[in-house]
């Protein structure tokens, strides 16, 4: 993206057709086996979408006869990569509550010298539209440096209305700047804001409540959230939160059981939620209530290695209840300030031990499902958006094998290439 | 570095003088607390060298008169990064067995399918100096960008003379293909080839003896290292390569106390060794007979984060003694595949509490007196050689706090200016 700065984001002409030859295609398609792999294969698009993939042997006269041709070269591609949980729109950083704490500080410590999330929700606050997207563009770019086509991205450090509009104002305002696509979330009940401490049922009325109906107006909110924690919201309080999107028509997620089990994925599955997300202290129970509505759990491996977390979430027991697995940086300045979702399915075979497969399907095609774009994006099939990672490895592996090294060759968004 | 993959690296010119004004300087002075802060600072170099540092308030209109003129902005320097532990140079890589070991194989399974470490020997093997250097650059590349201007690379997967020496003469090629200064280590004592297994003393006294001879011969060699542990070599096997390295007035420094204390470190101690590395089970005395003979404690989180391991070095017992700590990425196929010495630095922080000033010190001037370059390079002080990293940041905690992102704005070798 360098010297692209301030560029407006331009897509591909509607008749454009492009054969994309030569390449060893990831489909992620779900009725092939494993990651529905097409040695030697070839995609066709037109303008925004995926018209055929199929074998090189299979490619028509006619087909190249009315296509831009584009070799790969024998490289691989994927679908474009699916973060689908983030916190990347903030002001400021939290570099020295991490230094004070390496010095033994405690979170009193912390607290007093103004650290901790209020120091987030205060550097949130100070900034406008403008200078919010300022702040997330280099972190946006380096995930785009990767592949990543699509982002979720939250609210929640402003917890006051004005201050939660201005976070998705600024999430929605990414589209035109780069080549991705932007799924917002409304997560007014990520803390209680000083103001309201002790008073959370006030501080949903007051704010996320009200909060919610005015963002969904202005057409900022595409799914509803909440950290369902002892040190944020129960359970009886996020109800309260999701009967509003549910009265809006907006879908539901949720932080659940990330240092506890209250049971809030249960809940939350029995919203038909999208996802419920962390999950370290899921129960068996939990999982297979997701597994029976098809919520995905989304997990955070940069969290648990940054907050130095020792509860593995159950793998086995997502495994065995069938529930999807998804893999996402959770890119926040407290917690996890990630900006590599390459490094994320690392940290997701290494820390809980998650397949290739597994990793690979956790940030393209249950990504997708986690957002409700399972029909939109997140494998290499008719209809689908053409959005591609074209890669310099030998092997699928390498893309989680590989620590702090990124193999992206190109990427295509939208049927248009954008080289690195 | 991009479009510059086949250029020579052409220095500064002797006389150049130039003024880099305007800058936040850690200048790592031992002499000075902390980081040795200059906050509005400047640097003056010649040619290759610092030629002084100091307040804006004290740059004189002579040095401005001088001096080719270099605003930094505001933004942060430090002396430019060294990676002091890599195995950067090898052939092939080692996701197909990450991959197996994810689904659930055994070691033997790995060896069986032709893997571990036996099939990185193949691999470089297969290679001539051409093909390794071709393998090096994206990863070096990768480290570049990210203000490492010195890196040690050792040998250790040829395990035969000439394949050894090819990968010698891989790592020092690299000085005239890219900014760095390589500081070459000779490596033969890392594992027992198979066609010398249960015969360590024929493989010493056929191969790494030998070798060492040959390769120091053709002055490829700066130090001297081996791999002490029950899978390797003993602490008696590697007095018998270090005495050849004594006879040829040759530093070493040992791969010791990573799975097991077998004593290596404080064996090491006795020969005056640079470094002792990974340390994970060093006890009281090693930290002690380090510390007496100045040798660096080498940390490699990479490593320790991707075998999973659970024994953290004693960054205590470190402190207590006054051993000197440098952290590195110990860049290698199969336990630790991490090329970015930031992220080295972060797993530092968080998986072996190092504090920020510990991992910034770890990877510039303990680093370099790890290398024995404590006079050339790692501080940012009169006579050093002019290696900056120039970064986008407002405290030096972001260059550790971060995971997975490049604040690097440009960077500086031997007084030329790198832009990204
Ligand atoms: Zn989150
Ligand atoms: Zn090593």
């Amino acid at each position: 993206m360098a010297g692209n700065e301030s560029a407006t984001w331009e897509g591909t002409p509607p008749e454009q057709q492009t054969l994309w030859t030569n390449a060893r295609i990831a489909t992620l398609d779900p009725s092939k086996a494993g990651l529905g792999i097409i040695d030697g294969g070839a995609i066709q698009t037109r303008g925004e979408r995926i018209t055929w993939v199929g074998e090189m042997a299979d490619v028509t006269q006619d087909m190249r006869a009315n296509s831009v041709p584009h070799d790969l070269g024998g490289r691989w591609v994927t679908p474009g990569l699916i973060d689908c949980h983030t916190h990347l729109v903030y002001g400021g950083n939290r570099a020295r509550e991490f230094e004070m704490r390496l010095e033994g500080a405690s979170y009193e410590d912390i607290a007093r010298a103004g650290g901790g999330i209020v120091s987030s929700v205060r550097a949130t606050n100070a900034l406008t539209v403008e200078g919010l997207v300022e702040t997330v563009l280099p972190r946006l770019d380096t995930l785009i440096a990767e592949g990543v086509t699509t982002f979720e991205i939250k609210s929640g450090y402003g917890l006051n209305i004005e201050a939660e509009l201005r976070m998705l104002r600024a999430a929605r305002a990414l589209e035109s700047l780069r080549p991705v696509r932007v799924v917002t979330t409304y997560l007014a009940a990520h803390a209680t804001p000083v103001e309201y401490k002790g008073r959370n049922d006030d501080y949903i009325t007051d704010v996320v409540l009200p909060g919610l109906e005015r963002a969904h107006a202005e057409g900022l909110v595409d799914a509803v959230d909440g950290f369902c924690e002892g040190i944020a919201f129960s359970v009886d309080e996020m109800r309260r939160v999701f009967d509003k999107a549910k009265a809006l028509g907006l879908p539901v997620k949720l932080h659940a059981e990330q240092l506890s089990n209250l049971g809030g994925a249960r809940m939350a599955a029995s919203y038909g939620a999208l996802s419920a997300d962390h999950l370290e202290y899921l129960d068996d129970d939990g999982a297979r209530a997701m597994a029976e509505t098809g919520t995905v759990a989304v997990l955070l491996p940069g969290a648990f290695y940054a907050i130095r977390e020792t509860k593995k979430p159950p793998v086995d027991l997502l495994r065995q209840a069938g529930t999807p697995i998804a893999v996402a940086t959770d890119s926040n300045p407290g917690t996890s300030p990630l900006t590599s979702l390459l490094l994320a399915m690392n940290m997701a075979a290494t820390l809980f031990y998650l397949t290739v497969e597994e990793c690979l399907a956790g940030t393209t095609r249950v990504a997708a499902q986690a957002l409700g774009l399972g029909a939109t994006t997140g494998t290499i099939g008719i209809g689908k958006s053409a959005d591609l990672a074209i890669w310099d490895i030998e092997s699928p592996a390498e893309l989680v094998y590989r620590i702090g090294f990124n193999p992206l060759s190109a990427h295509v968004f939208k049927g248009k290439r954008i080289d690195r």
